[in-house]
């Protein structure tokens, strides 16, 4: 059992952006469309709207199932809800994009967020900012390309796949994302980190909003894909909770500066 | 400042049905449709599935916004994420429902749930567990017809609008959910529910499927919707979170119950 004393006030983090006509798909996906059914006044004197839409499943902020990439594993309706969400690890690089914008996140950009904030948790959901969000939803500056037909001219970070291959190895993640189109980087021609992913069961998630109102470590990621039957992924309302005064034990139950606060806590409640 | 003690393990629970071929649409909807883009290996060596597809807003698990039936109000986008989530409140009627398939869930069905689990929370997420998970995606069992292409024929339940009129004026709360298709009761003409809910910026939830797995309360139910532009609505991957063995302090601090057992798990914990 692992106990936890939470204080101050949750909060919550849309990571989604929109999904309409504007929302920006890799060349050869058809078109999205949104069709308007009914919007209007109507015989019984109440007000009635609604909407049909079709979608690519790998558009706007989504998830990839792990069978996207490798055959047989989990489609969307396959993964089991608990792997949908995790620990919130927020890799930050930024400034390594400013200057390469086909930059892959490294082994080495994990490790220094672990020397700054601890051991990756358990089935975390590892997600890189590399400030993209703010070209959405503009197609061209989102595939940072001038001809977003032609995908051998894109050029936007990822993951290096030795990065995925090490959290394979040594830790347990349930979803590695990232705030571009594409887990691999734009440049990609073998996909090798989409492969990873789907031969170890970890999803992936794309296009992801608002990491810059994310903590880096701390919150709550959680990835709730359309349930959709028999598919390869599907449109994601990605969204992070965290607690902005959270102390939490350790499982070891061995540190005693955080039992310190605990008790703390304790008699300050008590008394309060 | 609200103080909680949490001890026990977090729990989740799947709350949607598949979304596919087999979903029951209201009747005059668009067929819901699936197609497969790719499903092969490539010339690079690497396994490649993709798929498309169409769907009415209005079909399986997913969320009414309040512009569904109310000019001006929310559509999907503009529901602030902090109002697709909250303290989870079945309503258990499956008793009732079994000799009256057109039951309405009665201001009553409310005011005995909080005799016996005390006032319903702020922002909670109110849902109606009328067992009809078990009928899904038979269609003409959900809609409880032999002609599902004729809504008069529609015999299901739903809410009756003098108890969610009691929860707008009485209590504050974020979703109004059923696990049937419509929050108004099959035999609805004029959609009362649906009306008072758009009026007061409240979502409606439909379709709502394993509510037998959800704790009566205590449980944290989130309902993020595809950020559909323009929506009126959208599929939602609802679900629920619950600490199978969880102790919330109250706000106003003064249980002396609750404080002793935070005291005794103060102490275990220092001690343990």
């Amino acid at each position: 059992m692992c106990l936890a004393f939470v204080g101050g006030e949750m909060k919550i983090v849309d990571m989604s952006h929109d999904l309409s006509m504007l929302t920006p798909f890799w060349a050869g996906n058809p078109e999205f469309n949104f069709t308007i059914l009914k919007r209007n006044n109507t015989a019984g004197g109440f007000w009635y709207e609604s909407n049909a839409f079709q979608t690519a499943e790998h558009g706007g902020t989504h998830l990839d199932s792990p069978s996207h990439f490798y055959q047989g594993s989990w489609r969307t309706q396959d993964i089991p809800i608990k792997n949908l969400f995790g620990p919130g690890v927020v890799i930050n690089v930024t400034d390594k994009v400013l200057t390469n914008p086909d930059y892959r996140v490294k082994t080495s950009d994990l490790t220094h967020w672990e020397a700054n904030y601890g051991r990756i948790p358990r089935n975390a959901v590892v997600i890189m900012n590399s400030g993209w969000q703010y070209k959405f939803p503009n197609k061209n500056s989102v595939f940072n390309t001038s001809d977003a037909e032609d995908p051998s001219t894109y050029h936007f970070p990822g993951w290096h796949e030795k990065a995925v291959q090490w959290l394979v190895d040594n830790r347990k993640v349930n979803i590695i994302g990232v705030d571009t189109p594409s887990t691999d980087y734009g440049q990609s021609k073998l996909f090798p980190v989409h492969v990873i992913l789907g031969r170890h069961q970890i999803s992936g998630l794309e296009n992801v909003a608002n990491l810059d109102n994310v903590p880096t470590h701390g919150a709550i990621i959680y990835a709730p894909v359309v349930k959709l039957y028999d598919g390869s992924g599907g449109p994601a309302r990605v969204f992070a909770t965290y607690d902005d005064a959270a102390v939490v034990c350790s499982a070891s139950r061995t540190s005693l500066g955080i039992s310190f606060v605990l008790l703390l806590q304790c008699v300050i409640f008590l008394v309060g």
